[in-house]
């Protein structure tokens, strides 16, 4: 039977994620990935969590396993509002909805705020599940070049006066995915300053904000905004576990009640065990600390893949920013103009890495980009995997 | 600020389940609630998920806690695979897809396939969950009658030959939400048939199948289906627990594989503890031994119900079908246009029901309808919430 005539368009030419297409072709044991997005594992707490689960599913069966309400368990709204308190991202006039991971925040916010054709400026490179996200509500994407120190306000500017038709614009100021660079404070101001200018919308996505290892901690956009018009998305995928699928959104409370009712006819609530598993966790132990682990982890891993670029990368030929924080690092090869062979080439050597042209607006233009991760790999997988990186670069640049 | 300006036009005018709502207003712990949907939590299997839960992050953490696939656990999807085995409802040309609910299952298969303006024909009345997720996508809902033995057919055909921009049907044959009714083998097979003859696709919604304590169990849309038409959305909330979101779709290939992309940009994956316990539940006992325990519960709440309905109810003045299984029962005033003011004096009396408009394609009509739950409340409650209600109906209608 043919199904493409029963197809919406917003699904006719999708396709989906390069990355996670290349999971599948991963199988393979000896491939080094330095392509993902996956925080350590070796720090997860599995033992904590087993004594937390199996206590909430002894002493509160029902409460675990029976329906919940959609905006989230209210314990763990109360977590999630703490979170977003930390970093002054919460006020009276919101309200805290618990997401199946964040990117369901990404998605269900632009599906309450974009019609078809609607525009909403992205950072250019930027992650591509938001992208997609956006794509399928047949929204235009305009592009805004990111900068060393976050998206260009110039370039910024120029699309806000010139297209009034905008109504919101998406960051991740802060290591952002992919180009792990941090938008500077200037900018913070800045964009908060034009969005009110202009009278748009801002939807800052911060999973990765509590990653910091080096350098001075930032006010987020939300924190900033005295009008109410950035909707904060925050994740524990970053600073729990990812599989736990626990996010949330912080909006104005005239938006996140229309956000509640696509979360109720999308998932109906979040899993109750995993909300009440980080409601102990936060309970029971100080997150903080645990996160503190991670950024540890993190400086020593980007340390080391830092130190293995200068030591195997063919000099001159390849350019990037150390990132502060974060999960990942972003390289150009100023030299060339499409990093795909070279992509390709690494897979034969057994090293995985992305090319910039997922995370671009114009997905078919060709890159000379790539991203790389350091959280996952452990440190020598990060050396010998950027040494066999660097001999495929030394042969093809 | 004002928001409205911002919001896409699906969500300015929409407004939540009014059920859900209504738990809201029922933390009042005097108030019987024959409203919601719950399934039974006196048999929800507690202990042996803790001890379950407990292993599993205690020797498998990383797997529990990392990120997975999008289209689901694979051993999880092989559960999936054998219910949909057992009712003959998977061929070699369909995918699963594990989902977060069955719900989400709909939510994304319609987002595959409706753009806006596009026609979906449903049962009149029908799931409000699924109902407001296809006007999300500004779809027009297409009302055919549920008649005691199933969606009518000669509406069905009716609207089919007179619009031939019709896309799919979507369908729930057995016990009915809100209904309680089934379709019989003849509807059955002539739906098939229908779709074939007017070239649309059907998505079959099967929460209650496995929920049957009396008459004879009868082939789903999908085992009858020989052209691939029929998407075939399963469920764990009623036999396992709604509280751990877990659903799944026995689709086409290539529509599951555009769904798949959907549910990539939605919650990436569907959390992996939930997966790997129900995986490991199922590994450990019979889950049709606990579903048979549920069905023989279930047999005893409805006829409980129908009993006191008989004992309590004015004579004459309420009609309604004897469900075979599932856990709704569906209630008709006959000498009224409008139940609203006996649903309002019911919360008077402490006793929650849900109007008939909720279900409705137009939700403005009035109804003379209401639809009653028995599988929440216990034997007791049941008796004494029908009393109460029948007391409200005896002074009002």
């Amino acid at each position: 039977m043919e199904y493409t005539k029963f197809m919406s368009d917003r699904v006719k030419t999708m396709k989906g994620s390069a990355i996670r297409e290349m999971f599948k072709r991963m199988a393979d044991p000896e491939i080094i990935s330095l392509a993902g997005g996956n925080p350590a594992a070796e720090l997860f707490p599995g033992e904590e969590l087993s004594k937390i689960a199996g206590k909430i599913l002894m002493t509160s069966p029902t409460l675990a396993l029976q329906y919940g309400t959609t905006d989230g368990y209210p314990a763990m709204r109360e977590c999630a509002k703490k979170r977003a308190e930390k970093v002054n991202s919460v006020t009276d006039d919101d309200a805290i909805l618990i997401m199946t991971g964040a990117n369901q925040g990404i998605d269900l916010t632009a599906k309450a705020i974009l019609n078809k054709g609607d525009k909403i400026v992205v950072e250019s490179p930027s992650f591509i599940g938001s992208l997609n996200a956006f794509r399928t509500y047949e929204a235009q994407l305009v592009g805004v070049t990111v900068e060393d120190d976050g998206m260009s306000m110039e370039g910024l500017e120029e699309v806000l006066k010139n297209d009034s038709s905008i109504k919101i614009i998406y960051t991740i100021p802060t290591f952002q995915n992919p180009t792990g660079t941090t938008m500077s404070l200037t900018k913070r101001e800045r964009m908060v300053e034009l969005a009110s200018k202009y009278d748009v919308l801002i939807l800052e996505d911060n999973p990765y904000g509590d990653l910091r290892f080096s350098g001075e901690e930032l006010p987020t956009l939300k924190s900033l905004d005295k009008e109410g018009r950035v909707i904060y998305a925050g994740s524990f995928s970053k600073i729990l576990s990812p599989g736990m699928r626990l996010g949330y959104l912080v909006a104005p409370k005239a938006l996140a009640e229309k956000i509640e009712v696509l979360k109720q006819v999308n998932d109906v609530h979040t899993p109750m065990l995993t909300q009440l598993m980080c409601v102990e966790f936060m309970k029971k132990y100080n997150i903080d600390d645990y996160i503190a682990k991670n950024c540890e982890l993190y400086g020593r891993k980007c340390e080391c893949m830092v130190e293995s670029m200068k030591k195997y990368f063919p000099e001159g030929k390849v350019k990037w920013v150390v990132p502060e924080g974060g999960i990942f690092l972003w390289c150009e090869c100023p030299t060339i103009t499409d990093i795909t062979p070279i992509v390709d080439r690494c897979l034969e050597k057994k090293v995985a890495i992305v090319p910039g042209s997922n995370f671009a607006v114009d997905m078919n233009a060709p890159s000379n980009m790539f991203r790389l991760n350091y959280s996952s790999a452990t440190l020598e997988k990060i050396e010998e995997g950027v040494k066999r990186l660097g001999e495929v670069l030394s042969e093809m640049l």
